[in-house]
């Protein structure tokens, strides 16, 4: 952890983090999404990123919340949220609005689904079961997950770790950054270190005792299964989520020392809006019950 | 152009623009706003990108449309739009709504100062001038930038581009990057080309007789009007706007072969969220005017 940047807001989040605990009594699961942006320059303007769109991370938080836990939501910022992942963005957001009604208040048009009020009142009654916590770089998505896993430690058996984020394989250590703008005048070699792998740190030092998933996404399906069957005797974790780019929202399989098990969607199921994340939320919720009897025996 | 890959919605693209200009009979502007990414593989599941949240861009295409302008919007996909800008994103959004009404409207609760609806209406009068132009890549970028100037060629002498957009200075060709995920076991070298100028293309070739302004940014302060002086030398656009990370919200030098004009923001103006756009853009509206009126004679 040393050769990453303590974030600014460290204490905060770890002060709204153990507020939001002290509330919980249920199962809590940690859900990671999105990309982390690792800086080229200390005074960054440049940084490398991971495509992550955080659809993965925000369908399933809505999932576990329905499935009984609280949930700290470790986003990347900007990308989907839980629920706020059903409005319209960019310039359809001012097509959706009309101005008629008094100054203070304006009319919202629905469209016929309704999938906005929806959002709104599951929102409403999930909000307080469900944490927040924003990062961008990869220090911060370290630091916050560090902090989080330190605060609820004493619960760790009850506790899931969902790390759907795509975290960063590379990086430049804090102390080796330029201070100042890369000048762009002539080509650029940069010398990227495999980053600390923070699943280590999770099932050996954090929370040995916790049900960790992690997901695994290639581009070439053929490599898949390997490398994730790879993945979990390397770090040890629970469970192990393999997925292909270009199938992801279609076809996950479930990895774990004992089982194998595909999920998937059927092209109907698709059609009709059905998303995956509710029968890999389903699956796992099961999965941690089972593990928390064993546990508990 | 050969290096970059051409976008799958290309043609798409320069017919919606085709359409918007047939309508525009006044002066028109080409806003770029927020940064490029750079593919890192074929299959792209990591790439290099700039941080620019899309505020410069946003703001300024407002205070075009006010001065009269037409507006071509290229931005990035997810950054800030024009009036769009004063939405609340993120979990605010939620906040923000109550669910009161009948099943088809839903009441929005306006904060008191009203500026979402001052947003949606200023939106609803300009939306007929203004065209938004989605990109991702230094790629799609290149190609929209290019497509767009071909496109409202006739009318060259009324263009003006205002470069606001972060663009990269380095990528890989397409015809050398890596069809599938970089494997992550061990560092990683990238050896990255200087991009090509697309700002020298603009002034040479693709639209030479337009109006173009570019932006300088540097961290370090000492260095930035020497910098921006040696771009206008080097690349003969018309105006560079210059300005520190620092400081780029309450200062910015207006440099031209003739002038070195500093516009800047009281910290009263600033408290009173006086936003810096508004006189960049009337500065630069004259100076294009101007511009007209010489090339005219």
């Amino acid at each position: 952890m040393e050769t990453f940047k303590i974030p600014n807001n460290y204490e905060d989040v770890v002060r709204r983090v153990r507020i939001f605990f002290s509330g919980c009594k249920d199962k809590i699961v940690i859900v990671t999404s999105g990309g982390t942006a690792v800086n080229l320059e200390k005074n960054a303007v440049r940084f490398l990123d991971n495509f992550s769109t955080g659809c993965r991370g925000s369908r399933s938080a809505e999932n576990f919340l329905r499935s009984g836990y609280h949930v700290i939501f470790l986003y990347r910022r900007g990308s989907l949220l839980p629920f706020a992942r059903e409005f319209p963005s960019g310039e359809e957001i001012l097509k959706f609005f009309d101005t008629r009604g008094d100054r203070e208040n304006v009319l919202l048009h629905l469209s016929k689904d309704n999938k906005l009020a929806q959002a709104i009142t599951e929102y409403r009654r999930f909000k307080d079961k469900l944490l927040l916590v924003d990062f961008v770089t990869l220090d911060d998505y370290a630091y916050f997950l560090y902090g989080s896993c330190q605060t609820v430690k004493s619960v760790e058996e009850k506790l899931m770790i969902y790390s759907a984020a795509a975290v960063s394989d590379f990086y430049v250590p804090f102390n080796k950054l330029p201070e100042h703008k890369i000048s762009s005048s002539q080509a650029l070699q940069l010398d990227l270190e495999v980053a600390p792998k923070l699943l280590k740190y999770l099932t050996e030092s954090w929370v040995p005792h916790s049900f960790v998933v992690s997901f695994k996404l290639e581009t070439n399906e053929k490599i898949l299964t390997e490398k994730a069957e790879s993945s979990l005797k390397k770090y040890g974790q629970s469970v192990v989520v393999a997925n292909a780019l270009q199938t992801k929202h279609c076809k996950v399989v479930i990895i774990t020392s004992q089982v194998n098990h595909k999920i998937e969607l059927s092209p109907e199921q698709q059609s009709q809006g059905y998303e995956l994340e509710a029968l890999v939320v389903q699956y796992l919720s099961e999965l941690h019950c089972k593990f928390l009897d064993l546990n508990l025996k």
